[in-house]
């Protein structure tokens, strides 16, 4: 029997090689969580937290472990159905049980029907299989829209360490230094209609949440989402993936550099573009007509060419 | 047969997946080396040119096509033996053999006829198995001042694009925006006494280093240091070779956003540490003593320590 690291009880999971118990390591997840939030002032006395749940393991952990730490704040959960065949149905039904486990709140939304398009419209359009890129795009937009409509004053989303990494990877990569100085645990408001964005799950992987809501019993979908198979963004988790195996606590530093030394350099020297009013939707953008706006036209154009049947 | 991608003739090589013929190779190469050269303006009317050489493939190819390239330009060749056992003398060789080639005079420098003191008498100092920095510590310092001293101008080295990309990964890594402010193609002289530096090769791989070399038949010593097994810098040149097989051109996404994107937000916020006078040496350092004279230091007691007959 290999003994838990902490308390000497039977270790059940092994997170970055080391053997803890269920209890534990449960106790040290929700701490990490605790600690992130603590630590970049992501909540306040007043704040209404709309949390972003996608029936995936990230945000189911994110749900339930700021439900147990942060009882008294008043928290929703929101989930959009993007209308991906074989897959989006299940993610929501997984969110329907999460939120209903956790017993908070859940504002659905489906593109199809308050839209008309769903994330497959875009691979008739000239993004084709570069799909998550629009799907990000109109996911983000919505988000914001409906937390803000409902009078929420924060947006939290269940990004993880590992996309964290993989999206500094990227962007110091490419020197794109605009995205670098938006990128933070967290994102203050820019504008009364675009919420402050946290990412309490900024210190914790990907495999850690994984573990946490299997210990926990949460509903989630494992399968990722079929259209991001062969993506930029999951190649270079797995490059990143394999770099971590090589340089011990890889993505940790990259993160922590970039807290501690980039950011503060980049910080005031790197001009956000200024925010117009777009003209379709009335929300804030620094093009009009928004990016949404303009990836929503796209998509159904591209779904009004599809042959009846199809 | 496979046919050069350039004239059609025979392809003999095929640096980067591409094939070509030695003559076409070895014009690109120079042609690339001379534009490197040109752009950053690395040398000026007046100049006169110290090329350390190492007895390695980059640094002799880094002599032999300045000298092509610039006929006319003073140079001479600069080489260190620091006395490791079964390498240095070889490199001696090989580096006498190349100026002899290229036509240039040769400066020689035994750090233990001249200091008595050799690179692996830091094996028996708290740098043990990380020998190679006080190494480089000891060559740039005696590389700069030997060139100084017989009145250069310029110190040229024969860093390439693998060197440059593995520094600037493990820089970004790390945060470390002191150095990374300084890692460019041309640095310029800080004070009279430090010759400003350029790296000709900043452009090119350290396998078109390797072919140029071979194609022009030079001389060069193939193994690598036998210190730097197991070094950091050699671990994480593999690890890069690693990703750019998986992201096709990384290394030169990397050095050029750290070019355009990074260095002129850097510059201008990062102050360079005083320069005082090294009461020991007289040279310029952050210092007092500098970390040249303190490193002979260590390395003079560790070497008095040794048994006799070791």
């Amino acid at each position: 029997m290999v003994s838990c690291g902490r308390c000497g009880g039977r270790a059940e999971v092994r997170p970055e090689g080391r053997p803890l118990c269920g209890r534990c390591f449960t106790e040290l997840y929700e701490r990490r969580v605790g600690e992130t939030v603590r630590r970049y002032g992501m909540f306040a006395r007043g704040d209404r937290v709309a949390v972003a749940i996608s029936g995936g393991k990230d945000s189911a952990s994110l749900l339930f472990s700021l439900r147990r730490l942060f009882p008294d704040l008043p928290m929703a959960a929101l989930h959009l159905n993007v209308g991906i065949p074989g897959y989006s149905e299940e993610c929501e039904r997984e969110a329907r049980r999460l939120a209903e486990m956790v017993g908070v709140d859940l504002i659905l939304y489906d593109t199809r029907r308050e839209l008309g398009i769903s994330t497959p419209d875009f691979s008739r359009t000239p993004y084709r299989r570069r799909i998550c890129s629009p799907c990000s795009t109109v996911k983000r937009y919505l988000l914001n829209r409906l937390a803000w409509e409902r009078g929420f004053t924060k947006l939290a989303t269940g990004h993880n360490l590992d996309d964290v990494a993989e999206a500094l990877f990227s962007l110091y990569l490419h020197g794109d230094v605009g995205q670098l100085v938006r990128l933070r645990p967290l994102s203050p408001s820019p504008h009364p209609k675009l919420l402050a964005r946290v990412k309490p799950l900024w210190g914790v992987t990907e495999e850690e949440s994984r573990i946490y809501a299997e210990l926990n019993g949460l509903p989630f979908k494992r399968d990722p989402c079929p259209l991001s198979a062969g993506s930029r963004s999951r190649e270079r988790k797995a490059v990143l993936g394999e770099v971590e195996g090589r340089i011990r606590g890889f993505r940790r530093t990259l993160v922590s550099s970039h807290l501690r030394s980039f950011l503060p350099l980049l910080e005031g020297r790197v001009e956000a573009p200024p925010l117009l009013e777009c003209s379709s939707c009335g929300m804030p953008s620094s093009t009009d007509p928004c990016a949404f706006c303009r990836r929503v036209e796209m998509a159904r154009r591209a779904s009004a060419r599809r042959p009846s049947g199809e």
